[in-house]
């Protein structure tokens, strides 16, 4: 199980479509058997930075996703939306550690 | 709702000891009513970076955990094992929208 953090800085003027973009994309990653959660999150304190929390069961599942026309459809578009290239950073989970405490499937 | 990520540099002689406080704070605020999550979780490529991605209910919830006995007990240490002053980010759930998907409690 692992965590990725993509962090991305949207153009203002771009929001609403970025945001309905990704929250489809969000939608059908949580479906992929390999996706335990996809947390969409907008700083507070400023309305042009998102953060994706990302969580797989492991590699084979990171990898399914980026196969899938969800996210490619995601990723053709989002430059278009962003005032600077996304960045990400890859976490290892030290609690909890029961990957039941980690799931946002419904 | 709402999410803070809380970002700690340790020193690398000093991270069973960070660990072992920041787990126990951890399990604890997990049982308080006011939190959803606390993740602890270490960067993939840099052992002594770390952070801590916690939900509160409410503003309540989170003021709440700052009066706690283990946060304070946290936070007296922490400054010890760390290489620089930590740094959080609040952010706003846009995805899920069920209060449901972000528990973690047992």
């Amino acid at each position: 199980m692992f965590v990725v953090c993509v962090h991305v800085h949207i153009k203002p003027e771009h929001r609403d479509a970025f945001l309905a973009v990704t929250l489809e994309n969000a939608r059908q990653t949580l479906q992929e058997p390999g996706n335990l959660r996809f947390d969409v999150l907008e700083q507070a304190d400023d309305r042009t930075q998102f953060l994706l929390y990302e969580v797989y069961r492991d590699e084979a599942g990171m990898k399914a996703h980026k196969g899938t026309a969800h996210y490619a459809r995601w990723a053709a578009v989002v430059p278009n939306f962003s005032a600077e290239p996304r960045w990400s950073t890859r976490y290892t989970p030290m609690f909890p550690k029961d990957a039941g405490q980690w799931s946002a499937k419904g």
